[in-house]
């Protein structure tokens, strides 16, 4: 998840998350929608008329949410005011009640702003085929209006929280070669149904850079594509995957886009890291970097394979220098591979070199693998490209979380 | 996996198996492969040779005994004495030394049965880039030889037992319309990296019946089609998996190839079932039938991706009917669905008409799923095709396995 384009320019990180750029503000309020009582209704809101991008599951079970954020986008040409979220329902599987619902909260909050319900986007997270309750969802909307601040950008964070146990932040500030300056800042939700080539849970990211709305959601969708599609904690896709960007080009100096497009795929990659980091039951981040593959694709295709294999994911809980499984999962992709070419490591020690057992000391892998974080490199000698893809381990954790409790 | 065409002749189920069938014999001895020190090589010999045929990995890391069980089948154009299969070891990824090794434990066999190595099949299983011992492996054959008997199929089904906690056997006596009649008996192993589209696992199925070999081999595949290929326990496919049949044609009379097609569907649908049954961790096992499809591929395809479902399975650890998670898994298909035509039951109830939730007592349809068994239905509402998948929930049992232990 390197950036490989000569970067001129600099990136600073902030200890901010949504409303990091000029322009924006946020809030989180308590519907009553979450069972404990916590905030579950968040609003990021441009102070004008913001340029407006999103990504959508493509998942064919979508959720009442991603269909009325795509026709409003589709509607408005690319431009919204805000972004309205609530966690306990997914308002999927709900019918044209869930529809109509989405479509009134909408036109709820837009009339508060005093814009036009095209201009507001919905996401949506929590248990499949519940409908969110009515009334105490559109009453809380004016709450979420009016205590929105520039400063609100944690509260909001908080209030998309489901099984996650961090709230999920990221921002940058970026200075291009000229001189000129932006601020990108995000934040996510996500931790169970995380699987890749696709947009992935929730996440809205703001800006203050100006851009038009075809630049903002190429530069999105290239930028999902190196950070929420390079995750995986289960390999299972939502019915709500939403990733949302709010450009509102109220930046005092114009940057140059590829700077802005760097400093917004630092933040979904932070974003995403965090996601992986907090998957359900998750004890360790695995980073999954395949070399010498004929093509990117091809490299990221095998290293999917590997972060989502079960027997992998068990072996990073137990700290296993497992290689076996390893290239077993390699083996099982359709990539053409040669396994006398396969080299393996695994906390940088070498485990299997030329599709063999490598000579290494047991115990040193199981240490160099005991950490929160392990590198895993799979080398298959076939060529230039590469590619990494984050990935969690399978605990008993996970298994409590989801066979104890309908989420 | 019920049988489709029009069944006129009778199948009868033995007490028995591999040696179920005239003509064949087995053992089960102790080589010191496995460190518990139960038995760990087993033999599969016919009295003269037998047709063969074969389903292998369709892993591109073949282990050595697949790479020469394949080899041998087409120098003998589909013909066998034995079958020499041992756990402990993989023999996968143990470079020329492992293909040398298998080649060595074929002649070995061989010279003590008076056949040529070409008529010797071999299957290996354990942990994959360990080399088998090649002494304690090679001293064992001659007793694996001399303890063969037509009542050794049970010595033999324990012997090449790994993380299975039960042999696996079945067997049944086919009688076609005009009095003929033949006997069908299977042995196999599999509990963990059991994954569909492929062989699958290590299994041998003898018969009496006359075949020749193109006959046999089509036979097999179809049949393994509608056995393993439909049968999941972690999604992992393996690097040994393989299926042999042998058919000795020691039948006293001749028989109905259909009669002898559907025994032996039945045969390995009974094995596959007992690999699910036995599943690493299993506590429960679903069958998954999904209807209303436009074909049986896509029929299958919607089944296969439920079955494998992370989410949908520990919610089937859990008796949590929560169909949300069953069709965020069916939308996830590349299958085209209409999310609004779709019914689903489980355990007879239903939990979702027409792609919304549907009037139920959850009470009620927890302890519907609560039993050893549990019948998982999907209507696409779309045609008339189904198919029927098999898979077992994932529970804390599998994460002790694989993450505390090199399998």
């Amino acid at each position: 998840m390197t950036i490989t384009h000569q970067v001129t320019h600099q990136v600073n990180f902030l200890e901010e998350g949504v409303t990091a750029p000029r322009g924006f503000a946020a809030s989180g309020v308590t519907a009553g929608l979450k069972s404990s009582g916590k905030p579950d209704l968040a609003l990021v809101v441009a102070d004008n008329a913001a340029t407006a991008a999103a990504v959508l599951t493509t998942n064919q079970v979508k959720a009442a949410p991603v269909l009325v954020t795509a026709e409003h986008l589709h509607t408005s040409g690319g431009q919204a005011r805000a972004v309205l979220l609530n966690a306990g329902s997914a308002n999927v599987c709900c019918g044209p009640d869930g529809v109509a619902l989405a479509r009134e909260a909408a036109k709820t909050t837009a009339t508060l702003l005093g814009c036009t319900p095209e201009e507001i986007l919905l996401c949506s997270t929590g248990v499949i085929g519940v409908p969110i309750p009515r009334q105490p969802y559109l009453s809380a909307i004016p709450a979420a209006v009016q205590t929105a601040t520039p400063e609100g950008g944690d509260d909001a964070a908080h209030a998309i929280m489901t099984t996650d146990l961090v709230a999920k932040q990221f921002a940058v500030g970026v200075t291009d070669s000229e001189g000129g300056s932006v601020t990108i800042g995000g934040m996510c939700k996500g931790s169970g149904m995380i699987a890749p080539a696709m947009a992935t849970m929730l996440a809205v990211v703001t800006t203050d850079a100006p851009l038009y709305a075809g630049q903002a959601d190429a530069m999105l969708r290239r930028a999902v594509d190196k950070s929420f599609n390079r995750i995986s904690v289960d390999g299972v896709m939502s019915t709500n995957d939403t990733v949302v960007l709010l450009a509102s080009g109220t930046a005092a100096t114009p940057v140059d886009p590829r700077a802005v497009e760097d400093g917004l795929t630092q933040v979904l990659q932070a974003l995403a890291t965090q996601i992986v980091r907090d998957g359900e039951g998750a004890g360790r981040l695995a980073r999954i970097t395949v070399r010498g593959a004929l093509s990117e694709p091809k490299a990221l295709a095998v290293a999917r394979q590997v972060a989502n294999d079960s027997l992998v994911k068990t072996a990073l809980a137990g700290a296993d220098p497992n290689w076996g499984r390893i290239i077993a999962a390699i083996g099982a992709t359709p990539v053409t591979i040669t396994p006398g070419l396969i080299d393996i490591a695994v906390g940088g020690v070498t485990v299997c070199a030329g599709g063999v057992k490598a000579d290494f000391d047991p115990p040193a892998a199981r240490r160099a693998m005991a950490g929160d974080e392990v590198e895993v490199t799979i080398d298959l000698g076939l060529g230039d490209a590469e590619a990494t893809f984050l990935t969690c381990d399978l605990t008993h954790g996970y298994i409590t979380i989801n066979a104890e409790y309908t989420t």
